[in-house]
């Protein structure tokens, strides 16, 4: 059994201090709750409603920063997983990225791939694949808010043979209908049950220049089951959801059937002609 | 907006006669309530739990046999297309198929890819796409129940422009958890909502040799908002889910995101490498 945290936080572009200092306060809470893997929102350090590059730059951190190097002794200190979204900037270019750190140190960082809305005006799109790295408490795997509605990206983790997938998230609320479980979170299950994944997500939540958030933050189990799941209508500030979950040790569903073994890559070879 | 029926029969493997019965009256009852596009069950004429080859090859049908042709006068007659999951032997072979059935005639048959369980023991796995084609009533895929648990599989029927999605299906109760809505309802969600489809599943009842079913046919909106889902606690024969459904014209979500166009097939060709 492995305990899990999901952190959400209302962030805000104009205070990123703050942003983060809410971060840290989840950390702590996750910590003493017992969890072991800990995952925070998309882009945390910075917010999201940015009107110019400049304003990512300003709020971007860098793979030696600070923040990493906090939550590289946090994790250390504590034998904790923490995955994180980050405004990042390596090589003088701009990712929505996130990062893996756990008690040995930065495990890797990932670039969003699937940019959505404005985003492309102010990131530079990821070109590899979803990060699943071993940790000290299981392989995990990590994609960024949009990216987990492309089932091909989300099935490329479970090839790579990840326990867990950790979303870092900020889903917009676009005046969708939201009746029930959001859809945000119901495409996190499906993701979670075919691939016999466990799955945390981590949304976030604040009003920030006019847009709101769906702050549906979930974990659910590796048949996709709703472990836990935030109270939408709460607006604090910070929202620790914790859960007890099996990591999967393999990928088979009953005796005879394996959503792995199961597939018919062959066929799917039409998939990329379109 | 398109009228959809999804028919939840009792099914039974030790009276093949009256299960069809029970699928002409469902579809009597579904164009009563003025239903265009009509799905029934995966083997409807036949039942599941087969213990031998013998007893599928007893229950078969083909594309010009019986049912196939009086299915083709009630469609022609009321302009309704049918979507049904049947037993099929086609050059001597048997398949776990689909047919689509609109005024005009037989529109095509598809085989089931992914076999379920005991199925290899019956059936030869299909090696064509999902089947998808125009009917009087849109543009319309389909695949059998196992089928749609492989992301990649749906999306080959959003690559090739559906607008709906119908889903014979005989979903096995296994003891899985089920509160809320079942997880074969969720994946039909998701399935929907990240390829921007119509779903319309149609599960069955009725225990049968010991086996029993998650009994939720289902009905979505192109955003995977459920619009129908049946009773899991009923236990009539014959339960005909109705709703009106807009469907898609396009593949977009937001002014600037579209789950077609935002897809990054160069980078999923490593999928196939796994």
């Amino acid at each position: 059994m492995t305990r899990v945290a999901a952190c959400q936080i209302s962030l805000n572009i104009e205070n990123p201090a703050e942003n983060i200092a809410r971060a840290d306060k989840a950390i702590a809470d996750a910590i003493s709750q017992g969890a072991q893997i800990i995952v925070l929102p998309e882009l945390t350090n910075s917010g999201y409603a940015f009107t110019s590059v400049s304003e990512v730059q300003e709020r971007s951190t860098t793979l030696d920063g600070d923040i990493v190097e906090k939550w590289k002794k946090i994790a250390s200190v504590n034998d904790v997983v923490i995955v994180a979204g980050l405004a990042l900037s390596v090589d003088s270019r701009l990712y929505n990225a996130s990062v893996i750190i756990d008690k040995t140190g930065l495990l890797g960082w990932y670039a969003k791939v699937h940019l959505f809305g404005e985003e492309h005006q102010f990131f530079k799109s990821g070109d590899k694949p979803p990060l699943v790295v071993n940790t000290a408490h299981g392989r995990i795997a990590t994609m960024v808010c949009y990216d987990v509605e492309f089932p091909e990206w989300v099935c490329l983790a479970m090839l790579d043979r990840a326990a867990l997938l950790a979303v870092p998230t900020n889903w917009p609320n676009l005046g969708q209908l939201i009746h029930g479980t959001p859809m945000e979170a119901v495409r996190v299950q499906a993701a979670a049950s075919v691939n016999k994944m466990v799955a945390v997500a981590a949304d976030r939540s604040g009003s920030e220049r006019g847009h709101s958030w769906v702050s549906s933050s979930v974990i659910t189990d590796y048949e996709g089951n709703i472990s836990a799941i935030a109270h939408r209508d709460s607006q604090a500030d910070v929202q620790v959801l914790v859960a007890d979950v099996d990591l999967p040790t393999d990928t088979s569903i009953t005796p005879k059937n394996d959503v792995r073994k199961d597939r018919q890559p062959d066929l799917y070879n039409g998939i990329l002609k379109y």
